[in-house]
């Protein structure tokens, strides 16, 4: 059910920032340095000024202008603050005068990275989208490989180039190899895709040598972001045997401006799919770890695509479980991409690859087609939770395509 | 030649750290936080305190007990405070009487990470091990990718496991699948194996989206340490397809106490082998970008191969040009792992897995035999460069493996 803010804004039952959601982001306005904020309705709550005003019961957590620090405090201060930030915000609430004034419109607000990644981590927990690439790329007897129902299987990705929402993405080189060809070639990516995702975001950290359950996982992610892990197929096609992808995702990968913490997404926890062969005991958990999120992509403003974050067969909790399983620590600020979330049909597939098929059958934008993405194209995923009256949303995860660099 | 200093045991021709080394560590000694030290002979120059003491030519680039703010100032930056370093030790300084208070004893140090690593990438660098491995999983005919003489290929590995030599390593549990086994099972990996390896430092970063050539890229490069590349071989085999290794080497990976500047290692600087295919115009670069650097692996104290980091087909330099080819930012800090540097035969081989050939022929410990690595085993790799009349050494980096813990 709607809670009701002051804020008129807040309670509009298709907007994405009611006063169930409160997510996470660092802004600034005109004149002034980036630092933490909470949406809400169309304006964003100056955190680190509240927090200075002695209005958030935290202190010294909200003013580097990235949540890591309040992230590192762990799941019983993320709900004090909450609690608090609920309380300043509801319908009839008597710190309203004080609040007033460190309210900001989000339209006069530029958006920055809303955490410091500490590691990126790129999984593959969707099935459909690991059949679809798998039959593209080995034939449909080998599609999903042998260890696939059995591993949330991941690997590290390049936190140095995950950029937020509506940061230009340039056009990667890379070396590339056509099948009849004798030598490879070095130059601008023809095949260049998108992967629309969720991001889990760890917030509690672990130990080297430690392993964890898959309960205390779930208890260590702070909350989710859209990901829009950008890939160069033909980059990718060319070097990613043996030891899997690197210069084809390294370049960009986008996340939206506001993480959705995981208690506003506590009302729509839904359990992953029934394991098709049984887990091993420490992936198993009794608990609901995914979340019913419906996803959309866009390109050049037509909606190309629509899915759900339920068609995941892994959920975060389970690949952080893995992800530590080996003695790994874990880290207040890493990022676990889920993999890209398709769902049953072409019209329900998280990538360019699949859905035109590898570039086979180009889809229709209103006039224009494409097969993999222009130069100047814009790509932007989106997000929310439907509730009772409300939404939960992440609001947009976009980039737009710029030329290649000239070669130094 | 050997520089004299007036510390007399730098000028032992077998020792590793004369004056022409200078290598760049954090100590600690009771009662005090780690910080920045030089080493020299068999003393560690307290280098925070030395610039403290206005001593070095920089200010406040030495207070963090890691090297990352020197490092991110620059070659011209590295350069003066290596001279400077080398006035104040070498024979004859006036300066003497000042710098002597602040040498400690290296017996009384404990050493920590002497940097903080921003991001780790292993590369896979070294032709003879990439065929052995390559025999191994897929058969002599396939031994060698179709893309690895062209493309230094590389997988980003995990940087939150990096460790500084001598720190206990546990054996780490995993995931496993016995060939005729219709399930995998879960446990303590049975084949823990190390590979033998150098790594880059970057020290200067570059943009996003910005590619860099070769000579750039060596210019970027800080310093060099060894590298032990701890993998869960039973792991491996299981993970890696397609997305590469993952939590078969997430669990931890250790580098030598010192950094070994490139400046130091100038003097040995090699060309890499003629390339077996015409290697594409970005990968080019007209200098010596490797060094001849004589290497060894021990267990238990037994000398087990000897081999040069000579026989990568590679240079650091050409890895980092590659990594940041598609628009990868490459950030100060950022340790780039050489690959298994394995020299022709089974006594100059870089991992147990390739030395007692997937575990068929153990090896001798004199009296002990081992294929893979027991609870308990002591692991040391070592390296020089040698000089006439003196040697550019790299300490030891050492680990000790220890029981599994407990699945929680």
């Amino acid at each position: 059910m709607l809670k009701r803010s002051w804020i008129d804004s807040a309670n509009d039952a298709e907007g994405e920032f009611p006063l169930n959601n409160l997510p996470c982001g660092v802004f600034s306005t005109r004149g002034l340095p980036p630092r933490c904020g909470v949406a809400i309705g169309d304006m964003i709550l100056d955190a680190a000024r509240a927090e200075e005003a002695g209005l958030t019961g935290t202190q010294r957590l909200l003013q580097s202008a990235k949540w890591n620090p309040l992230m590192a405090e762990g799941p019983a201060v993320w709900s004090s603050l909450r609690k608090r930030l609920t309380d300043l915000l509801a319908e009839g609430a008597p710190d309203r005068a004080a609040v007033e004034p460190l309210l900001v419109p989000m339209a006069d607000a530029t958006m920055h990275m809303p955490l410091e990644v500490a590691e990126y981590t790129d999984f593959y927990a969707g099935k459909q989208h690991a059949q679809n690439v798998g039959t593209m790329f080995r034939g449909p007897e080998n599609a999903l490989p042998p260890n696939w129902l059995h591993i949330p299987i991941g690997y590290n990705g390049r936190a140095s180039t995950v950029v937020v929402s509506g940061t230009g993405i340039r056009r990667p080189l890379g070396q590339t190899k056509a099948k009849d060809a004798e030598m490879p070639s070095f130059g601008p990516s023809k095949r260049l895709d998108i992967e629309l995702e969720i991001g889990a975001i760890v917030g509690t950290p672990s130990q080297m040598g430690e392993p964890i359950t898959t309960d205390r996982a779930q208890q260590m992610i702070f909350g989710y972001v859209l990901l829009n892990d950008w890939s160069a197929r033909d980059l990718q096609a060319w070097e990613y045997q043996p030891l899997g992808p690197f210069q084809a995702k390294a370049f960009a990968t986008t996340i939206s401006s506001w993480i959705v913490t995981r208690e506003a997404l506590a009302p729509f926890a839904v359990v992953t799919p029934s394991p098709e062969k049984e887990l091993l005991p420490y992936l198993k958990g009794d608990f609901p770890g995914n979340y019913d999120v419906n996803l959309s992509i866009e390109m050049n403003g037509h909606r190309i695509s629509t899915t759900n974050m339920r068609e995941l067969y892994y959920s975060a909790a389970q690949q952080l479980t893995h992800h530590a399983s080996s003695g790994c620590s874990m880290r207040t600020g890493d990022l676990l991409g889920s993999g890209t979330i398709s769902g049953p049909g072409p019209s329900n597939y998280g990538s360019l690859l699949e859905m035109t098929w590898g570039g086979e059958t180009p889809l229709d934008l209103g006039g224009e087609t494409r097969t993999f993405i222009e130069d100047g194209d814009t790509l932007t995923l989106r997000g929310h939770a439907q509730g009772d009256g409300y939404r939960v949303g992440f609001g947009a995860c976009t980039g737009t395509i710029l030329p290649a660099p000239d070669y130094p």
